[in-house]
């Protein structure tokens, strides 16, 4: 099965005949045996936090390539209303000490790991070694040797892995990627951006437990930020300054509160973020050559606002979570390319640590 | 006469019939024998460059406290158009050498500076020294210590001085003040400010030479950003890290390109900006406690907009020279402090060259 699509979409491409066509390959999924149902792929939600229960799983409801199958928790408390809510059998309830027989369940083909961020690297390696593909959370981990790990054991086991950048398959930050990389005003110059907000809850293990979250604003959404520098340019940064401030001395063990970074591209592009969680902020401004571009709000699960010089961008009615899940099970159907792959997320890791190591040490560093 | 208009408001305040009494005050300046227009002081602009032309001459057509009265110039050939088009006497006309006879000239009350930024010190000192009240284009000079010297001359002499900070003069800058300084969100935590334009123009001084602009776009438009923090904050900086950036190796010698520079202040706010030849950005935005208000755009001469949370702030029509000229012109009449005074212009000058010494030497520097 995982072949026919592809086979599909290049018979399209070549054919002078595409309508009559899609109708004859449409069909031959039922052809293959497949019903509508079992061709959705079927995922594991593995961490039941506000995320998952208020994003994940509503936006599984909207996708069309995959489908909650199944739920991996620490709390058992939860499993009763996520399995009346999502009709989950009990065959596909798993916890954290059983999780790892999930490799003879074939209800589930994607584990979605939605852990604190220092427990994404055991899930995805066991993950990975029950012959599952691997959907993980940003930030990827706390350490880039850590997303190595987590690369090789996905590579070992031949399965795919996919970092949960939503903002990758979003439309608006699509027309950045666009915009910004075909050069369509020229040579992007300077990028200002930044991700903030107002509100340290100690409930949380972000603002609570450096060693689950592996620092501040800048892992938590200031990664967003570095994501749209990085794809508006289609660059890798060659340098790094950061800055880091620290008011409430009694919060955030070991964080950072606020975080200001400066990045430097090959082309001689320069990206000026900030990243806070006492302030509020949310937008991307992308200055070129010949205009200006960018997106405000940006970085939210909906409601984004786009433009273009004076102008604005279409609106887009989309599901991020949705698109990003779908996406992961076209490439595993299709078996194509993941574009927020493991490495992506090792490149991020890779320049956070060289953001923090800037910010501690008050140098320039040369990537 | 000088003394009049403050008797005149210390009489209003004190007395329950205040309606009336405006009445009398009024006409107080007609028994002084002050005529509507020779109460408006008489400016002399120095330095006919684009902005005396295009914003400083038509602003003084809708002035209600001063006049143009007089130029100075180094070109001749301006001459003619000016006298023609604002009908300024043959005796009001001064070219740079012999310019400090304007002492004598009972017209003139006020120069304004608006030559280059390395002019200004020396044109002044010269206008003080002729008894003159002084207006000096921003930025103020091209280093402290020069400014140092403008203050003390202007002192020595008795005269007012102010920097030509028009947007101190504002509304919507105002708000910006009224909205931070009052905390009427809580404690200010991040302002994040850009101002750039694209465009390197080598038929101008400002790109061309560092003798006399004394850097690039920090000096030349960077400043209203700083000014901006400085003054929604209601706090002076005690550290500065700044990242300076140039791809264009032919053109802006010895100035930066691009410039990035973070604050810190004794509340524990920080400041995030930018400055550039290469981009486009004009915005503040201030994020408190409780809330988040900015302009964009925020420094253009005219069409700026603001926001309060999710509101927009009431539009206003505004001319700002004529505001900031006006202001002045009642400082001297009234005898009240400057708000946009010479001790302001130096002390961005000194966050200034920290700024450039932070960029120079990658270090922090502590003020």
């Amino acid at each position: 099965m995982s072949d026919q699509p592809i086979k599909r979409r290049k018979f399209i491409a070549k054919s002078v005949q595409a309508a009559s066509l899609l109708a004859l390959s449409s069909s031959a999924y039922a052809i293959g045996g497949c019903t509508a149902d079992t061709r959705k792929l079927g995922i594991a939600l593995l961490g039941l936090g506000s995320y998952a229960t208020n994003q994940l799983a509503p936006a599984l409801e909207h996708t069309q390539h995959c489908r909650l199958a199944g739920i991996v928790t620490g709390t058992p408390s939860k499993i009763g209303a996520w399995q009346k809510n999502y009709a989950i059998p009990d065959k596909n309830v798993y916890n954290y000490d059983n999780f790892d027989s999930i490799k003879n369940n074939r209800d589930i083909d994607i584990v979605y790991v939605v852990t604190p961020n220092a427990l994404h690297m055991p899930f995805v390696v066991r993950a990975a070694e029950a012959g599952k593909h691997v959907i993980c959370e940003k930030p990827m981990e706390i350490s880039s040797d850590r997303c190595k790990t987590m690369i090789t054991a996905c590579e070992k086991a031949g399965k795919k892995l996919q970092i949960g950048y939503r903002l990758q398959y979003d439309p608006y930050h699509q027309q950045l990627m666009r915009l910004g990389q075909k050069q369509e005003f020229g040579k992007v110059k300077l990028v200002n951006t930044g991700f903030s907000f107002y509100g340290v809850n100690n409930d949380n293990w972000r603002f609570t437990d450096a060693k689950l979250s592996g620092g501040g604003p800048l892992m938590d959404i200031g990664i967003y930020s570095l994501q749209g520098v990085r794809y508006s340019l289609g660059e890798e940064p060659i340098s790094i300054t950061a800055q880091r401030y620290k008011t409430i001395m009694d919060k955030l063990p070991d964080m950072e509160e606020t975080i200001c970074w400066q990045m430097e591209f090959p082309s001689g592009a320069v990206a000026n973020c900030t990243s806070s969680y006492v302030a509020r902020e949310n937008y991307i401004r992308v200055s070129s050559e010949k205009g200006v571009f960018g997106l405000e709000p940006a970085f939210s699960y909906d409601g984004l606002e786009g433009y273009i010089n004076q102008g604005v961008m279409p609106p887009q009615t989309h599901i991020q979570q949705a698109a990003q899940m779908d996406a992961f099970a076209l490439n595993i159907k299709e078996n194509t390319p993941v574009i927020a792959s493991g490495e992506e997320g090792l490149r991020d890791m890779v320049i956070i640590e060289a953001i923090y190591e800037a910010a501690r040490s008050g140098k320039k560093i040369i990537l």
